[in-house]
């Protein structure tokens, strides 16, 4: 199982440090998806849809941990009850704003993602698929996701990265 | 980049032909997800969480296309624009239910992915990142989600399949 980049992400966000951990938290953060011309055809009726999920590749993510401890949390948690980019197959989902459709170029918002990500798919957003309120969200049910903790990362899963 | 199995997903579902296109369709097809044993320690605290996603790999999908025409629609759209398998990089995410956890097996339900299935990565589903209601869905806009059309798949995308 090969994959191959379809795009490339450009972000505001260099690096991890001060990288929204997510697109909820990352409101205003603007940012422009290169999707490779041969791919243009696949695209289209895309701009009919307000929110896309982008699927891309953590490639400055550490080599995978089995248990890692969240920014959102004190308290260690294994790989697949977080959404850490330390994985066995680093790939990361997120659900951004779809803002415009510039040819190959796809203009977005709330951005989590880091620049010069590479891209591996795109697809539609769609309530009644991806839609699902009231559930149990384990160790995140606590004060998490009300303080407001790990809005943005520090270095801690990225290569290289002292801090 | 290369991925690699973590485990395989295990579900009713022997053939593209009757198999729900998405989980809110499949309501009460349960299967079970057997994670490789070297994964063990990812899974801690995963039982905390009402939905999981899956990410998977489309193994028996057709060479992708550009262009499909998807279940839900008589018309075709950009392949970026329809969750239809036939992706450049066939990558599947389902939110599925997650009913137990039994050492390294997951009980699942809300299933809507083939039998031997091999299985990317677990990611705990939380509202707060994926959660939004009220988005336009381009095409699907119609007629396409409410009369229930497309909640079965036939063989159109599956290798080998004649029908």
């Amino acid at each position: 199982m090969t994959l191959k980049a379809i795009g490339i992400i450009r972000s505001p966000f260099a690096q991890a440090q001060g990288t929204p951990i997510q697109p909820c938290f990352a409101e205003g953060a603007q940012g422009v998806v290169e999707v490779f011309e041969e791919y243009h055809e696949a695209l289209r009726d895309l701009d009919g849809f307000d929110r896309i999920w982008l699927l891309y590749w953590f490639d400055r993510a550490r080599p995978a941990s089995l248990v890692v401890r969240p920014y959102m949390d004190d308290a260690e948690h294994g790989a697949f009850a977080t959404r850490a980019p330390v994985r066995p197959n680093p790939i990361g989902i997120s659900s951004v704003r779809l803002l415009a459709v510039e040819g190959d170029r796809l203009r977005v918002g709330d951005l989590d993602i880091l620049d010069g990500t590479p891209l591996l798919d795109i697809k539609p957003y769609v309530p009644l698929f991806d839609h699902y309120p009231a559930v149990r969200t384990g160790w995140l049910d606590g004060d998490a996701t009300r303080n407001g903790r790990g809005v943005c990362a520090d270095g801690r899963f990225q290569k290289g990265d002292r801090t």
